[in-house]
């Protein structure tokens, strides 16, 4: 590559850096933001270099948030007593955007992966389960809402067999969200896999 | 949305106003950011908030530079009787990458495009003219590398209209870029455009 000003070369090579960023589309956002307001750059580059410092995991369920206690477990108009279990910040976000789960949240920061090394002690999984141990008389219910697909469900396995062993009496179901169909999807084009989980689980209609 | 931390929130605010990436994107790339070492964000903050200050035009062709005159212009081995017009530096890297071409540029950054409200006196018509004016005898060719779209069309056609006015008995002369079909390409797919230029522009074999 020939030699762009220093700045602008510096920037371009962050943004490959990024995922699903390539050369071709780094070097194109350079350029855009050379036309931006100063201001812009300036409060963007702020953000960016205070991101991680004010950036924090909640104490309780590990979703991010700038104080000790994230807003959702703080909120006491959620239901307490149920947990969904997610893979990540992301899952969360996701379930929180439909406006239909009132329960607060574990965040795991990841799931488990052998292939990629990633064991049980790498992500929340010990946290959870003293939380449970802890709460455990007040919980009703714990959803295990990571992914549907390999690790998901391995990670949900591992999680339902170590919680057994911490109920000790406790009265809670242990739930795991349910397979099928997405809406407005295509019989002709679904998946084996989702076509047969989506017929065991049929319901009375 | 929900409430992320503010850094955060406005770090993904800041990506979802870049071209060509959706809020989605914008969202795994703010929390991709977040993993990153402190140093490295360091960095890009400081990049991004000096960006436009260290980033001038070059005085003579305007393609962009940190000094007064670029390295292009500045360059003797270069040979500064031949002028390529660009539309803008990323035409120029692109030239560059290939080293094929050993002249120098001017770029107009942008195109006469009147649906978009751009007049030749938006770009960098005039500059050329008169770089043309001063240097004129001791320019041989003139390269209009404007793309070989409608706008960049319009613009190579106007550029030459008005060089011929300040021509004024220089000898140089004044070529455009050839059309033709891409390298490694199928006449089947070819548009039809394409493939007429690239007859009628057939060569001796």
């Amino acid at each position: 590559m020939s030699r762009l000003p220093k700045d602008l070369q510096h920037t371009i090579e962050f943004f490959e850096k990024l995922p699903g960023i390539g050369p071709k589309t780094a070097k194109r956002l350079g350029f855009y933001l050379l036309r931006l307001p100063q201001a812009d750059l300036e409060e963007a580059s702020k953000h960016l270099s205070t991101l991680k410092n004010s950036t924090k995991f909640c104490a309780r369920c590990f979703n991010l948030t700038e104080q000790e206690i994230c807003y959702i477990c703080e909120d006491r108009n959620r239901d307490s007593s149920t947990i969904a279990v997610v893979e990540d910040v992301l899952a969360l976000l996701s379930l929180e955007a439909g406006n239909h789960y009132s329960g607060v949240y574990h965040v795991l920061h990841g799931r488990i992966d052998p292939l990629n090394y990633i064991s049980p002690d790498d992500i929340n999984i010990a946290p959870l389960l003293s939380r449970v141990k802890k709460e455990g008389d007040n919980l009703k219910e714990i959803v295990l809402a990571t992914n549907p697909d390999t690790e998901g469900e391995a990670t949900a396995m591992y999680i339902r067999e170590r919680l057994d062993e911490v109920k000790n009496g406790s009265a809670f179901s242990i739930t795991r969200l349910a397979y099928g169909l997405p809406i407005g999807a295509d019989l002709e084009y679904a998946d084996y896999m989702t076509l047969k989980r989506s017929f065991e689980g049929r319901k009375a209609f």
